[in-house]
């Protein structure tokens, strides 16, 4: 019997490169894991027009996690494999924790002059199966001058109370343990008003875990002014979009984040992928960094109750970023193998 | 005859102590304009419990513009000003173009490490009167299990393409004659999609004008990492409301920061105030820097066809920044009372 069943999407451009690190290293950490490769991706709809069967969902819901690598290409027309792929995965599986953690690790430089490395260690957790995701919305006389375009944000007190709470149990786990909250409820009110009320309730179950509130806008602003006072953020699915960049931008750019799409009972399987695109420029070149891949093996690891194996995972990145020359040329495949056998260990 | 009729609406807080240098500058630039007070604000609210009577409403409509210095305080309910009085006056006077534009002026400095004063130089046209401010929304089943809220954006060709028009008029008028669009039109298909088609046919009628289009999560990310790549910024209202305090964050915060809200057509007044807040902690010590408060009132000036009072406003407000010690005390009636004797030379 293995110990976990892994279906792994390598997807486009880089995604294969990357993705073969993190299974090095997961291999090293946790032998015996079954990983099944998938073929989805830009290629797969060039190929064939396919985003993702049904018959491809079905399997994959059969497997405790999927390792993603990175989707997407030019010659894809913009929504397809995002609204086809990815968010269609993240609600057939209820992955409503989108968990993005940012750290400035030693060895990285943030582009903000007054922050040193290790002053930033923060994670987002953001809503992913609701909100301005929902899909609802329409358009009324198309290219008329009449036309009408709308989005709405669909938000429940179930999908909403959810996320919150798994936001404070994080906090509850970490040292800060100090719980941020961002909307924008002096304008979205209807929305903003249920994150607030939802937020207030579930902080009662956690007294001690400390909160704040703040403006998405003001949140913002502070990502890049004071990124340090951070510890555990909650947000909904948008915000959360936005935020996780400025997070990824002013802790070394978005080549240094992982990403968790999860669902925390288990219930379906959870997504892990680096928040890095496939990158077609630096494609086949054997050149790009797996960093971010092999952080959200780590995540992934973590998932599925291998505390102690994610630990080592983070351990060597964060050893083979601090003995890194900024700007020295790398090898994939050789960042790779240092980072399995320094987990290994 | 006065040269134009302004309303002032001083606030709260430091909002009459920097809204008394704005004056000052306007009226050595400009004299025999005809300034009326009007008394809006927290502390109206907590007096008398209106925040815009319609008879006022009706009393500002009669002038050229407004100038608007901070409204707000604790003590007052989240919403109640901000839907009540600015954005309320957003939409009764159609101000469709909420006007931000970003300088990192020569004696300011940048948390970012790279980027030194004059390099960026933005302006971002952030649509008004549409979108998720439309006011849409409701909730059912509040407080319990059950409870769902919604909150609608609604985008219509004639919001989206006129707002889209003024952007590209503008950067006609700049040296770089460059546009981005920032919208998420992978995800927010409808809405994304009509902005995507207005942008396109607008832009026809601009062959002069480059453009450039972006993910909202990518133009926060790049304004981070490369503000200086921007030349003419248009969006929608809400990543209008976000990505400007991402833009205020990196040239200095928000304390420098000036906005307009304008009706191009003068159909109705535009209002112009600083981006900072009434400030309650440094309120009435006269220590509140009036550099905002000044640009925005470059802006108003401009906006009524003074294009050059305003820009010796904005010069006597780069003289007076480049000739700072950055952390030195000031003394806001001082710094009014240097700039306008600057700019009326
Ligand atoms: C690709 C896109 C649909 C996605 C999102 O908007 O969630 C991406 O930006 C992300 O953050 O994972
Ligand atoms: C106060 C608030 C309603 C307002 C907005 O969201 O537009 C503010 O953040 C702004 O940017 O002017």
């Amino acid at each position: 019997m293995s110990v976990a069943r892994i279906a792994v999407v390598a997807g486009d451009g880089i995604g294969s490169e990357v993705t073969a690190q993190a299974r090095k290293v997961i291999d090293a950490v946790l032998p015996g894991v079954e990983a099944t490769e998938y073929d989805l991706g830009a290629a797969r709809y060039n190929r064939t027009g396919e985003v993702l069967p049904d018959s491809v969902l079905a399997e994959l819901a059969g497997h405790d996690a999927i390792l993603l690598g990175a989707v997407g290409d030019p010659s894809v027309p913009p929504g397809v494999l995002e609204r086809g792929l990815l968010l269609k995965l993240r609600f057939a599986f209820d992955q409503y924790v989108n968990l993005r953690p940012s750290r400035l690790w030693p060895g990285t430089t943030s582009p903000l002059a007054a922050v040193k490395p290790g002053e930033i260690d923060f994670v987002v957790v953001r809503e992913g199966t609701e909100g301005l995701y929902a899909g609802a919305g329409g358009t009324l006389h198309r290219d008329t001058p009449a036309e009408v375009a709308t989005e709405e944000s669909l938000n429940t007190r179930h999908g909403v109370e959810r996320v919150i709470r798994d936001a404070f149990a994080r906090a509850q786990r970490r040292e800060r343990r100090k719980v941020t909250l961002v909307h924008k409820t002096n304008v979205l009110t209807h929305a903003g008003s249920l994150w607030a009320r939802a937020f207030d309730a579930v902080k009662a179950e956690f007294p001690d875990v400390s909160t704040e509130y703040q403006h998405v806008d003001a949140a913002a602003m502070f990502m890049v002014t004071q990124p340090q006072r951070y510890d555990v953020v909650v947000t909904d699915n948008l915000f959360g979009d936005i935020l996780t960049d400025i997070a990824a931008a002013v802790t070394g750019g978005i080549g240094m984040a992982a990403s968790g799409c999860i669902n925390p009972e288990r219930a379906y399987p959870s997504m892990f992928e680096p928040v890095h695109g496939s990158a077609p420029d630096i494609a086949g070149k054997g050149i790009a960094d797996p960093a971010a891949a092999v952080l959200s093996a780590a995540l992934l690891l973590d998932h599925l109750g291998h505390a102690e194996a994610a630990q080592r995972v983070t351990e060597a990145v964060a050893a083979e970023l601090a003995a890194r020359t900024p700007g020295a040329p790398l090898r994939t495949a050789e960042v790779g193998d240092r980072l399995a056998a320094h987990a290994a260990r």
